[in-house]
């Protein structure tokens, strides 16, 4: 969620530039070191998981869920051989392998091709792990692409094994459901984040700001321009998925993307509070900083304004004059100080009056 | 209303990740000890009311209108009850316990479901109390669940029981009705004790700022971010209710939603112009703080650039050089007074025309 | 056109929470004493016109168009028995006697409800007078509802008493949107009176400020906040008419509906660039104001920086020490003069090349 | 495009408050002494004009294309003939002799009626003139009204006299294009001259403002306000054009119009930009001023910040005790320069390192 | 991407005012001397290129795809043959000759006509390179109108002659497409070089603002609003193609233009993005300046606040008043050190506990 990570993905994006269109190059941080590949199957009855060496070694069987997930993305040649044995179009093959890609459903009649975005959030670290999954839905069938092993999946893999919760009941649309519902529910707890983030810096903005007080302010608005970014076409994506016209999903299944697209639209909801709240901190913190200001302002001016005029008038009589009068008289200097309180005392009630001290 | 209250089912909401869709877990505080469950049930002629204990008591008569409340949601295994006896979708069952809900209405073809929040304005403690409402519209039933028993359906209750009104005369759908009237003629009355404090707020301004003044703003500004978040999707909530293609909302009772929709159109228009004149106050505010920094300003230049110079001049005769021919001079002293009086005014006039003071 | 007026009104809508849809409470201000009825009805050839006592006198001949004008909405029994007597739908009642209804247009089959905002600006007081005004519109028949007698009515009145013009000529709907159209009109004459204001401000910021101009500038933005809001639904009713699908409004009448949705769009156009205007007036202010303190502040600097160090100097040498050789020379204080107004003339050629002063 | 002339046809509009709709009053200035009317009539091969007296003496010959200019619009009992004779819409007439019209395209079945404004640059008086034209397009007729003679169509006409382009060869719907064509055409010289205004006044800003800048800017910014005013209905007008579903505008005429909403759109795409670029440079130019006050306030801070301490310490020793040890001190003199030079290179040291000055 | 050429575009765009529509007169530099024509076909199997001299050496076999290439616009009568020859609408014309156009794509039965802008970023010059290019997409056919040689299309060039990728086995359509996809790819470099500039800019903000940094952003800033210029419109174009009900873009092809779509979304996102980021950036420069200028204001009251007091005390004991007890106590000078010492004390601890310093 770092503006580094933004940065460099746009950077190699433009090395593409003057290839053919199909022309598979991996695009984005080379996350993992070998591609792995792994089987996963299931019907009501049976389960079954095998990590495989080569595509050769899949075997389909029509009639359990089969869910194949490849982990790295920099080998484009596998990429092209899975995208043959399943007959996957070039354009669909060339944005799985580019992780630049927004979050989008694509229907190519056969199957469909879903892209989004992971964000995991780390306490400890206090980071935000971004990575990019693609998947493809056919008839009983799933493929998914990921950059790195680490993903959000393990408690919905837990429960297919342990026939928890009813998705070995359903089909590849209800997986597609388990996974994109995975996703999601892993933004809130970013959110949360970003949320209590705001709350310190507000409490901060009221009572006592830091140095550097702006400058988070400015980065948390940076975090949540670059969370919509992602929020927003995830939504269009959850949206198009209730009114897809297809076969691969089933009438029953709709009702849980309806649920998704709840979701999104709440997570969205809570991004543009988040970011109206930051533009009335910024707001707050500037009308506070420039009252203090006043303050400091008010303070110069009286000091400056009783001071000034009495340092005149005890200059007039440091003067060297051989003739002057005043100088002689007995009571001078007593009375030279009870002008000059006067002085003050009117000043000071004139300034309280006028409401400027 | 307070940002606390939003921040925690936020969090709480996180803590799902991971669970199987449809799994109930309660999100949000736990606001009422037991879980009570009533039914209220009426015709043109008849009315009957009782708390029950179980869901196994509940009898339904199909030519009575039939009305089940339950206040608590952290039973969920009542609530998983209630759903099998019912028929209920698990992903609604989920909305229910989980009260960080949007204001939603979901047709599921036997039943409508709509999620609401109540928001009561209790005048003595200044403080908005805000809960989640989710009623399920089936034929000639509704099932209402409630995180704690105050609600704002006393009203309505009498009026069933005492028969006053057309509730009687009418079935669910318009019973349906009768409670989200009553929830969203609630909401008028805390967009009154807004508009009060806004008033307050904007008088304020422009007689007197007081030091909290920018922060009672600010939290203005945020109550009515707060609010439109409920508001807008009410208003999509309130908007489909009259398209919606189901035998279960007659024809007639429709043209009640759209007054419902009417009423609805007009709080968001009021939250708009709040919201608004909120900002017109913020920049009142700072030009108005900005024009006083002004005057102190002003002061502070013409005293300073009137007796600075003066102050040089008496200085000058303050020197104790041997040979300073003024210092003889018989006239040398008065003569210092008109040069220095003359200087002033010059300064002053000048300072006049040029609107510097 | 007040916020007192506007506070008002919604401070009462609240007072109705908890009663039964359906129930006629007066919301607003009671504007007349005693509630008034009058039938006016006419065709191409006759024209009758009478005060009556009771709903019972008024008889409805089928083939004149008959405009009944009900003047005070706070006897709702009145208002019930009209509501008997013509067939009326409640939730139209109730609307009719809440004065804080939006401007809107509904079709009950038999009748369209339209309800509309009178602005009438008395130019003697400097005062809007707003007024809600409900008509029905059914075959050959209107119903008005008035809170007052005051209207803008009377020259349609007069025209067709005097059968000038077309109206006499055409059915009920015309008469619908001739009471439209002079409500319109009037409209225009508030804008012109906001514009001049408007031009009276920004000559007043541009040339010399007042002490109020930010106040005025203020209620201006106000104004135009609550004008917009009657304005905005306004041209919503306008374009439905068009569009309505009833026997009750002729095909040839649609184009006079068409012109009164061209008149509000105008307004509305007018009331957007008046907001844009003043946006840009603040902006102008705040400028203005900012480049004034500049020149004050440069003031300032000018005289300060120039007298504070040559203060200096003459200080040295009012220094009372046993040893300061300067003091006895002889051309000891000529040169301290030069050795000042060098230092004086250096500073201030220094300062015009930055710019600074 | 100044506001006065804004202003001035916005007053009259409110006279006709209360008339009969329908009712032909002339709004706006009467920029043309007398009534003028001239028929233009050709085919392939022929070409007729003449200036002709009364509606009476035209006449139509319905083989060639006809266009009746009529130039002023005050003599209404005129434009009454001519509607009736051509049996135009009573609401029609009243637009044509209103010149507060929004631009705007009405369907009247037998003829199409288009309003719109000729904005025309004049450079030596640098100076815009607005004026209203009311197209009537029926079958091989147009009938245009002007405010007064001068309009942009010579150069057309001596297309028509001469042969020269397509449009003889065409229908009154290809006139009608050309007359809306030569109108937006005009459109491009003023933006060209409001453009050019932009970049001298960034090129002000940015270099050195004059005391006129912000009050140019601001004059910029209202122009804009006005022209978008006018633009935006007509690319409304010009999009209706393609959609619009008439015989008389013949199917590949509408390729032409399709050509007019592209200039437009292009038009209000410049205008866009300019708005974007004025808020830029406002941006610009107050950020500029506060940095330059910033330097200013350095200034001052920085000389007083030394001498003041200084002037402080001279006046220690310009106090005339009695018993002062450091007066008699042989080196006291040199010895205090010394202090004062140690504090005076302290201060700037600091201060450099705290980047205050 | 610098003001001055989208300027000079405007300025003869206005040249051609009062023309007939259809003149061609080319609008824009003359970025190259001479006209150039080329044609390219190509088969699966066959492979053509030649330079021609004219329009009448141009041969079309039907069973090729043929594209013609055109190099240098200010040839006006060559177009026009061109025109003829291929049965090109005049308007077409008019619009490949007006370099000042707004990407867009029309459907003139026939063929498609598509005008797209080339941007090429040129690294060593750090300048952006802008271009207008016309396709015409015909059956098996493409016209292609350039303002000059230079273009981003040599690498589909060499995949055509050296049968490299798909484009050989497809149709015209494909060819469009890898065209369009070509330009798009440029884009994205120059948002890489746009990017990278923000990023500079927002280190220098936060870290060491430069004299220049306020003009840097306002330059950015700008280029975004060019830059927005014609990806909106390029979105709009690349969202019709995929709608488009012609014979010319067969269904596979559809498909890749969605991926144009894809990839225009994505840019115009990021442009976005940028614009969000330049204001957030502004927005701290400001306030990080504002609160550089309250710590110089709070040092000068520091200062002032407790030397101006001080040097009044000390000018008190240096007037020549005969009768000053105080001056002849044997005390009195190290008493009044340990006043001021006290004053200076009380003074600044008071500013401390207040918050001021």
């Amino acid at each position: 969620m770092t503006q580094e990570r933004f940065r460099s993905v746009v950077e190699k994006r433009s090395q593409k530039s003057g290839l053919s269109p199909g022309t598979l190059v991996h695009i984005g941080e080379k996350k993992s070191e070998e591609t792995k590949l792994s089987v996963l199957s299931y019907s009501r009855t049976e389960y079954d998981y095998k990590d495989v060496k080569g595509i050769e070694e899949i075997e389909i069987d029509e009639s359990k869920v089969t869910w194949i997930n490849i982990v790295g993305l920099h080998d484009t040649s596998l990429i092209e051989k899975i995208g043959k044995r399943f007959g996957l179009h070039p354009l669909l093959l060339e944005d799985i392998v580019n992780t630049s890609q927004r979050p989008k459903m694509e229907d190519y009649k056969d199957y469909l091709f879903i892209v989004m975005k992971m964000l995991h959030y780390f306490k400890e670290e206090d980071e935000v792990h971004s990575e990019q999954i693609s998947i493809i839905l056919g008839s009983n069938l799933i493929i998914t692409f990921q950059e790195e092993e680490k993903d959000c999946f393990d408690n919905l893999r837990t429960r297919i094994r342990k026939k928890k919760g009813i998705v070995t009941q359903k089909k590849a649309d209800y997986l597609t459901y388990s996974l994109m519902d995975a996703i999601v529910d892993d933004y809130f707890s970013i959110l949360e984040e970003v949320g209590e983030d705001i709350e310190i810096l507000e409490h901060e903005v009221i009572n006592k700001p830091r140095d550097n007080t702006l400058q988070t302010l400015h980065e948390l608005k940076r975090e949540i321009i670059f969370l919509r970014r992602f929020i927003i076409p995830l939504r269009e994506l959850a949206r198009n998925f209730q009114n897809e016209n297809t076969t691969l999903v089933g009438e029953s299944t709709k009702l849980y993307f309806r649920d998704v697209y709840d979701h999104v639209t709440q997570i969205l909801d809570t991004v543009e509070i988040y970011r109206e709240m930051l533009s009335g901190i910024l707001d707050l913190y500037l009308s506070l900083t420039n009252n203090k200001m006043n303050e400091t302002m008010k303070v110069l001016t009286l000091i400056s304004t009783i001071f000034i005029p009495l340092s005149f008038v005890v200059g007039v009589y440091g003067m060297n004059f051989k003739h002057m009068p005043e100088l002689n008289w007995h009571l001078g200097y007593p009375l030279i100080w009870i002008i000059m309180i006067t002085i003050a005392t009117t000043f000071v009630t004139f300034f309280r009056r006028k409401g400027w001290v």
